[in-house]
């Protein structure tokens, strides 16, 4: 091979102190709204996942959900208060809260409304379409019960009410269970301080939790003896059921996968050997299984799961498989380490009815047509 | 507490098609060169350890070292050429390569120059100056193996070359051993395609060797019956020792570990509670302990490991300490699972004497004076 122009010349000095940025070649590899946002502070963005690889997700790219936009915090004026069921108040700074002892941990984060399939698809929607509001990060910070013994958490106390610093004050009650098991308050994601559009400087991280109740930009932590009933957890994620009641504080994200590739709005190239690849994940623990179907759900073959599976942390999976050419009709689902199967759409709308557009964890179905041309089947 | 001024107004849209960028309030957070490089295109930068909590290395602060700085590669017009001792000598584009079965594996890298103490220290030196030519990524790729399955290796085949497409032509041997145990040729980082300054849109990783070998911009693979004796391997990346004579072929990054806080350039607030914590790593698999010592190496506490403990991998620890307010010398050891104890330097000295710049892996002391202020032990 003759050397191609990039080997003629000297290339670009060491970046050094820029911050590094992607090729311009990936310049196609963003979030993205599904739509436009009525009010573009109350908004959210997906990550690209048919474009990822592994369980990572760059920073850049970490999916976005806003009630009132990303607020400008100065780290230094930031302050968390802890109060309420307390035996002693206290407020602490950023340098207070990163001199306590610390915890890293890899775990997925999912929006709540993520897959809006009980109401809302278009064939030619994406994983980012269908299942971006979800990523993947390490995130470091203090376990919640190191702060929580700090302050003295008096006996009576149940339910922790969370705080933001935006615009919307985002607020929602945390079972004081979850506070004193593997709650953080965390400072970074990836190595680095949080991304303001992740809570800079501090937010709350539930593990296997609904995304909203990470409460990001944390300035309070309100200790109580009963769920706060605030419009987060009222009027706003709660699953409305088909009698027309509503469940409340259906705070785990169930197991689910979804195939990244082939997948919606990719072409296959030429029949013979594609990996199906995709992620399982699961808010009650480790991703036990996920078996794949390549003929709509009729005969299914279990995928090799890459090391490591942690819990509550996106798994890839992968599955060897030769096209022939004609239709196919792809699905995954995720088996956790307690028993419990993702269930295909019908069972889940059995059960949950059509009127609620948050948890929808049912397996996704991607067609290929003859050709090769990969879409939602909605 | 008062809203502050970010909760009165609406904060930033959400950043969707804009790749993410840190706040403001972190420009200090960047990769940074020890010195003026002479030539800019071969040069190197640090990524800044003492800054950043976990394991994983964001994608634009990973460490930089360049020959003939880095190329602008059009991915569509870049191919991987392997030919020599094969049955079927190929050209793969980057879809081809895309297409085979792949793997992710969260591995550390190091410049095998990193930690230039054996001859070059100041006091004033940070973890990112000793240590910073240091980085930890999930890469993504096809396993070596498999490539070479295709094309089909002859039975005398017992080393690759491995040429980078930058103006250095970056050339390194590689024994068959490693192509076919844990070799991948990558095409991700932390999710992405891999960033310009690490190879993109394709790298070898050779999972616990020296940086160098990895080469980046992978453009060819040479299967031969001998190593190739490229300039990178002889007059350079070799290890001279006491007696004049050069050790070849010394790839495997030894155990090593840094504790990047308290550490050089950095000053204790006040006595009492500190964390201790910092990095443990070993190219010959999993770390197995680390231990810390607060006054010289007289005593010496085991430090808590973060899991998971993956092989070839960064490994956080930690260690509770209360700090006295008075002098003191922090330092750590890493030992590996094949038992192998980090050095002190003078051990590491007696050996290797000081003519060689390369793989320096002695145990890494911070003063701390009485006040607080923290240097590095020259």
């Amino acid at each position: 091979m003759d050397a191609p122009p990039w080997m003629r010349q000297q290339g670009a000095p060491a970046a050094g102190a820029h911050y590094g940025v992607p090729s311009p070649y990936e310049k196609g590899v963003v979030r993205r709204t599904r739509g436009v946002a009525k009010f573009p502070t109350a908004a959210s963005s997906g990550t690209p996942l048919q474009d990822l690889h592994g369980i990572i997700t760059p920073n850049g790219l970490h999916y976005e959900r806003h009630h009132a936009g990303v607020p400008a915090i100065d780290p230094d004026a930031h302050r968390l208060l802890i109060h309420g069921l307390v035996d002693r108040p206290l407020i602490f700074t950023i340098d207070d809260i990163v001199r306590f002892p610390s915890v890293s941990r890899i775990h997925f984060l999912e929006c709540s409304g993520n897959t809006p399939e009980f109401r809302d698809a278009k064939p030619g929607w994406t994983p980012q379409d269908t299942h971006g509001l979800l990523s993947c990060c390490e995130w470091t910070g203090v376990p919640l019960s190191t702060l929580l013994d700090e302050v003295g958490v008096r006996v009576s106390a149940r339910w922790i009410l969370a705080e933001g610093a935006d615009a919307a004050a985002m607020t929602r009650s945390i079972p004081i269970e979850k506070a004193l098991d593997d709650a953080i308050v965390a400072y970074a994601q990836n190595g680095e301080r949080l991304r303001p559009e992740q809570g800079y400087p501090l937010r709350l991280f539930l593990p296997g939790f609904e995304g909203n109740m990470s409460v990001k930009w944390l300035r309070r932590l309100k200790v109580g003896d009963q769920p706060f009933e605030t419009r987060e957890e009222t009027s706003k994620y709660t699953d409305l059921m088909p009698d027309g009641k509503a469940r409340q504080f259906t705070f785990v994200m169930e197991a689910k996968s979804v195939i990244t590739r082939p997948a919606g709005g990719q072409q296959l190239r030429d029949p013979g050997f594609h990996e199906i690849t995709g992620l399982a994940w699961s808010g009650r623990g480790r991703v036990a299984g996920v078996d794949v179907s390549t003929d709509g759900g009729t005969s299914w073959m279990p995928a090799a799961l890459q090391e490591p599976v942690l819990p509550k942390c996106l798994t890839r999976f992968r599955l060897p498989w030769t096209w022939d050419g004609g239709p196919a009709l792809l699905q995954s689902r995720a088996v956790d380490e307690t028993g419990y199967v993702q269930p295909p759409k019908q069972m889940l709308v059995d059960v949950r009815g059509l009127n609620s557009g948050y948890h929808f964890n049912a397996q996704q179905i991607w067609r290929i047509a003859q050709g090769g041309a990969v879409t939602n089947v909605v």
